[in-house]
């Protein structure tokens, strides 16, 4: 700890709740260590266009660990490796622009980035620590399908919530024998599909990683039906597929491709359960909901758990590695390893057997 | 307290938080005064097929206060004045049948009933009392629409779950400069967007009883824009109209209107203010979030306090009579008066003004 | 609004959630007025010492209103018109200050002051507007007890948190066959312990307008017992009395009133009941978590509405008033009058009745 | 699957958030498998007295995961290794009845066991496994020291409670300068004191496996004021403990030890960081709220696996092994290995040095 370092963070992509609690760590632990922190708002963008640079201290961080999104702002201009600019032209086209990132890094003296981001944003991240720039990560995704690490930050927070939502549509389901299809985040991946439809009690859950079939869900359906269970759950995944892929076409004509393009998984199958079974159905689309706002204690505590392991890292000098979760505790590895890693649910887990176990339906 | 008296207790409409504490309080005031009590299923069908009473138990009510829905359903089978059944020929047709109910209502000796809904519902309770059944209503109304009562139960839920919502959109919208478009419950009357607008520090806030124009809307954003403030959060109840009402189809031709009516005022006003201001736009239903699930402690204690003054109502003989709220006090007005009213947003009134006052464009 | 008026503004007493929203809203609604608004800290502090005053801008309170504790600081160092103050011989005396107060607030050119507090602090105000400082009230009390307003902001919130406790204590009290006694805020007081007992299924409730017995506490928890309902909830407002006043000594000798000195009430419950039933039993005081943190969006939207109303009526020059409301609409009454009145539980209103109509045990 | 199994299920020691989840998921998936289930009441005391077991429907298990408590009860009425009965004589003594279980086991031909509970029920089922019963355990414990599995249900929910507590306090020690001392479980471990300690962004965390000096908590308490930080939440775990062990009675004299007897460490902490540092102080004690009630959606999940893989577990006839989590995935252990180990704090573990990169005191 001899040396006065002076480093630097930014928040890339999508909101996730957590993001501010990484940065109140981070800030923290440089603060402790008598270091100066710097804030790069706009992901990159602050590393082209210098104003947009904040110093970070305990006053400005104090307690934000409980509040959603972040103080630096996620609204990236791009990717600086392939960067829309307007040329002479007036015509955009796209240039390389990170060996100007790299000058004001290294004009203004930084000793290390802390970049906290999902895939593309933790891909760059790694492309400028070829080019030697001493980075650290810290992963961030909603959908948990990010390789390397058990869980990041942001999705035990939306899980919750949709967890809390499909209990309040239980009810209402409930008093209208109704069919209620609620979609939830996750275009490649099912986690939050699979864990707030087994901890919300669904009758069927939907998901990427295994392709559904419509009339195994009217069985269901119609089988909760002739036990008395009148109204049912659908949670879907907004990635989840059809078997064969051309089944939902199938009886609804070019009208029903359409029908998918504009109202979404959960509209097209609200439609095809009603129509199928009889039954009177809704949809209702939880997106945006499920990655604002403050997060749940787990996340808050991952997140500074994150931060602060990254200053750590920096300390260590272990740079082009990303903190991870190795339950229970915190471990660091190659950026370059945890990049080529997709996670997406495993059908024979013991998660989805817990889901079958309990007679949820997973449309296959 | 001489007579044993019999009495049942039927729950119509739509879902609302608080449903099952009416009839947990229903229930127990009856149980302690050693009376019977029956639940009569999904609105007045059990009248017409009596099969579907149960009768209702301490045991089986204790705790359901916390529960939301209603262990009664709601599913009417339609308004037994006017009730569709088939004829002779196999055709449907409309066939009053409220001397059958009042028939099974005498022969099961009942001496009251607790009917427990919209002023649909009440408006049926009311035409029974006019035939001589002894009726006390329970006001219910998500939408804080009802007459003769400062409040009705469900609506504080309903406001609360949607100001957390407002929330957790807020740190998206931030962390993306982008405008939010929230939808809400309010066909007739816009209580829940104003109120949870202004709770849930929105720019702006659309409600039936003001007609909005769309510039004024954009010229709030962009004037926000201008302050640095580059996000917008606009609630807005379902019924929200147009100044004039073919403001909407203007620039945007037949499209527009076809827009509307797929999508919603909240997709459609999303699309337009993008259109208009250039900024990214997004929008939430929040729908079938707000009416189900557990009631806030509000509409607990409320519900609560209407069961058990039903209850008190039905020893005083105070028959054709609905309670309401007289804060502090429980009151019991007519219900031939009560279902008169029509309560509606007064663009005049305090909470309105509170929203002017702290900036809040409601696009007038 | 001509003028361009210079308003200040000061939070006094304890803590209470709504207090940031009541700054918010004076502020967004004085500086949509292009008036200019002051913070005093520490109560009349600020108006002792100037070095206590801040500036309020939109951007300082915005989104406060969702936040706990209050900007401004509750620390009062005193009454104005008797402070403790060291004089030559250095001794501490009590001194009239409140012609500096006044000659301060005229100085700095106030044209008017919002004092958000309980009766104490509104009284100081109530009493400065007699030396003709232009003052407006807004009435504070967790408690619910002052006059003249039907509720105040903090109240519906820590209804709410003791009711989530209570909700909590329920589970594990009927897993262990336990008594489990919770004490809540309410020296002179009911309201808290009577509503949150109603809506947390409480099976005793002890308030301070209902002298209880001992014995009629037992007798319900045994009579439970002999249904199969082997544990209970007892709710106790902090001053709740026994009948005569000198039963709790009975028995347990001067020990016993030493206990209720060292342990409180509940302390002093849990071991009486137990020692008379022989059941287990626990005492829990939920005390300081009732009053702090995050208001409900009820008094969210409550202390909104104050805050706006004060700078409306700062507008219509109606000064030594206090914000009241007088539902649904907020009303403006002399300060004095509202002084005057302390509230109480009344024993024979129709919340106490709902709670005796549950089966509810009140001691008496 | 070809054996129709009848097995049955247990829940024993203190309550947890999510043993009904437990129940439910082991109901759900023996019913699925269309074997028998049933509840034995009371621990091991349904095994003593075969009237206290029920049979096990999904009508009876549908929707109690997200209900806090346990419906088959804890009340253990003792080890039945060692069972209290009344001899001859009248007198008490200890006996040995584990025969009479292991023949009641038998006779009502019972396949297996799920044996919920923390380590003295598990200690109790691994003996019945070693006696011949074919048992599997399920870990339980608030304060998450069981060995063996990652983390167990409960302990998420608890350290939720906690966090939320300690952001409700924040706002009132702040508005009015005061020292909160909060005390939380946690007898031998400090996870929940140091988990919810950091998150909740607590000044001082005291924990059992790090001894503390009252001089250091007061300097750092001190030091803040120095830094305009006026007031400070000290977050203990009921077994903390000063270095040395008679620094407490330093300056207190007996009343000093008396003191930590009558009050709780949390008293003690508070009058004595106020004797020395002259500030405002209080305490508060969680402790019951925090093992009751509704499970965190994290729980419920955890719990609904642990159940149906205990299910499977005996599917596979992996007896007197526990169920655990190896994250991310479910794995079974021995349940002699896991009676062993103790988890503890390690005092060099991440979260511990998260805490101190935050700047929190650890006493030391």
């Amino acid at each position: 700890m001899s040396k006065r370092m002076k480093i630097c963070i930014n928040t890339g992509g999508g909101d996730a709740p957590g993001l501010n609690a990484v940065i109140e760590a981070v800030t923290m632990a440089a603060y402790n260590r008598q270091w100066e922190v710097y804030g790069i708002k706009c992901g990159y963008t602050g590393l082209l266009n210098t104003d947009e640079i904040i110093t970070l201290t305990p006053e400005k961080v104090n307690g934000i660990a409980s509040v959603g999104g972040t103080i630096l702002g996620t609204t990236n201009k791009g990717n600086p490796f392939m960067m829309p600019v307007c040329n002479a032209a007036g015509e955009s086209e796209l240039r390389d622009l990170s060996d100007r990132v790299m000058d004001n890094f290294r004009r203004l003296r930084f000793d290390a980035l802390v970049a906290v981001g999902g895939d593309g944003s933790l891909d760059i991240a790694h492309r400028f620590a070829e080019k030697g720039m001493p980075v650290i990560g810290v992963p961030k995704t909603i959908d948990n399908d990010m390789g390397g690490t058990v869980i990041t930050f942001g999705f035990d927070t939306a899980v919750s919530i949709a967890t809390e939502a499909i209990d309040r549509l239980h009810s209402t389901a409930k008093s209208h024998d109704r069919v209620m299809v609620v979609e939830v985040m996750g275009r490649n991946a099912g986690f939050i599909a699979l864990n707030s439809g087994i901890s919300g009690n669904a009758d069927v859950i939907l998901i990427p990683e295994i392709p559904f079939e419509i009339d195994k869900i009217c069985d269901k359906i119609m089988d909760n039906e002739l036990h008395g269970h009148k109204y049912a759950i659908v949670v879907v995944a907004e990635g989840a597929l059809p078997k064969g892929g051309d089944v939902i076409s199938k009886g609804t004509g070019e009208a029903g491709r359409q029908h998918v393009v504009l109202g979404g998984i959960a509209d097209y199958l609200s439609k095809e359960i009603s129509r199928r079974t009889g039954k009177d159905s809704r949809s209702m689309v939880l997106g945006h909901l499920l990655r604002g706002g403050s997060p749940t204690t787990f996340d808050r505590l991952l997140s500074l758990r994150f931060g602060a392991a990254a200053v750590r890292a920096i300390e260590m000098g272990k740079f082009d590695h990303m903190v991870a979760l190795h339950s229970p505790e915190i471990a660091m590895i190659p950026l370059g390893e945890a990049l080529g890693i997709q996670k997406r649910v495993r059908p024979d887990g013991d998660v989805v057997l817990t889901g079958r176990d309990m007679g949820i339906c997973f449309g296959d």
